[in-house]
């Protein structure tokens, strides 16, 4: 999917939620145990109740790896069951040397068919390359949501800048906004607005909104640019709002509820 | 599997190689593909020519993904397979917030049966802490055998030390040389000298011996201590040493003569 394409979504639907697909059999009604595939059957019912009402779905591999092969399977059945107009983030930080990075990025688009990867830049542009092809999307970490992240990737650089920004300024040099984007946490207000100076046309893929308590406003007042450039990700805030047999309702109700908020802020910006 | 028992393995096979098992279907000898699961087939063959001269095996997970559900089954039966005193590193290069890094903990730990796994150290702590568990051992990511790592890794902080020891510093307090390795590559011979004065009791498993050019007794002068300290991996020398019938003799062949150097080593050193 090319950068017009999904603005071109975020501007028809009036959204620009992603929904991260994370199933945790635990986690699930446990009507769904009795099907042949469960993780299959939550994320059908999940995308029935919220494709109109996002543009992205992102399902996190770890989820799946752990079920092993049957788990590898769902995968594909998920991806090749959610709408060809959504795109389609494989979330798996992946990060390795040229050759098996290659492999990598051949698994999630030839076999997988998705259209991004989320790529761990530690390896440079070697690891960053196999996944740079027409039409799809390295989306690489940056700055990432969760409580840690602060000691790594703000340690300060002989130049000034924390690391996590003198990547962003390498990655220019990589590859550009037409087919890279950045992972920056909703947590992370302060380097949301730096990254987004350092880099005014990239999209963001914004993860931390919802479970782990970011806010939408905030984010987009820092990280929006007049193409919108912001992708938010919920997930267990979603897709796990309920646990009864009518558990996809209650994810559609928080997705709409997100999506109405969304469309205020779109037509505040101007972007619709 | 505790450093003790990893220890003790180097001093009785009197060898420190590490067999990296990636299977790649079109440089396999080609009676293989016949076969209901050539890339079982293909490590069988490689692990039976080569168990006792080599004190690990580490499985790229990029080679099985690629495969999809059969490639995991693959990869499952292979480690299966691997004798129980050999150390099972699977290279994932994993990182991840701590809920999602668990998982993959449980993947390589309790469904695969693997004693390490390569985590990337981009998400600090977070991302760490899921995989360190009794006798079982992060391998993190410090300088890495490829052209791009340095550009990254090398990038010099604000307290005069490049990235990479400045990792060295914060992850001696996550963990200590009980449940942690470092990856240094060969190719990167003053990053092998200065990690180890950081680090004297820490192994570091150094792959870029051999295909990718790094030279065996420079990577020991710098990097041994006097437990041994490195795991040596190879791949693509060993497994595509030859595409005959007999390719695993050949596999053998390169094996041992890097047994034997290994063995001249340890001699001088005095370790054993």
């Amino acid at each position: 999917m090319n950068l017009k394409k999904i603005i071109s979504n975020i501007c028809s639907k009036k959204s620009f939620l992603c929904v991260g697909l994370d199933p945790v059999l635990d986690l699930m009604p446990k009507h769904l145990l009795k099907e042949d595939d469960p993780v299959f059957q939550f994320n059908k019912h999940i995308i029935d109740a919220t494709k109109d009402l996002c543009v992205a779905y992102k399902p996190n591999l770890a989820f799946y790896e752990k079920l092993g092969p049957l788990g590898i399977k769902s995968l594909k059945k998920t991806i090749d069951y959610i709408p060809e107009d959504h795109f389609v983030i494989a979330d798996a930080k992946r990060s390795d040397i040229f050759n098996s990075a290659k492999m990598y990025a051949d698994t999630f688009y030839d076999y997988f068919g998705c259209d991004a990867v989320t790529v761990s830049p530690y390896m440079g542009v070697d690891g960053v390359k196999p996944f740079l092809r027409k039409n799809k999307w390295v989306i690489l970490l940056i700055a990432t949501s969760n409580d840690s992240a602060f000691e790594v990737q703000n340690t300060i650089t002989q130049s000034g800048d924390p690391f996590y920004l003198d990547l962003v300024n390498k990655s220019l040099k990589w590859s550009d906004s037409n087919n890279t984007m950045f992972v920056v946490g909703a947590t992370r207000q302060l380097e949301l607005s730096l990254v987004r100076k350092k880099a005014p046309n990239h999209f963001f893929l914004v993860p931390g909104v919802g479970a782990q308590g970011g806010d939408l406003k905030t984010v987009c007042n820092n990280a929006m640019n007049d193409t919108c450039g912001v992708l938010i990700n919920m997930s267990r805030s979603i897709i796990y709002a309920d646990k009864s047999k009518d558990f996809y309702k209650y994810s559609r109700e928080i997705c709409l509820n997100t999506q109405i908020q969304m469309e205020g802020i779109l037509k505040r910006k101007k972007i619709i």
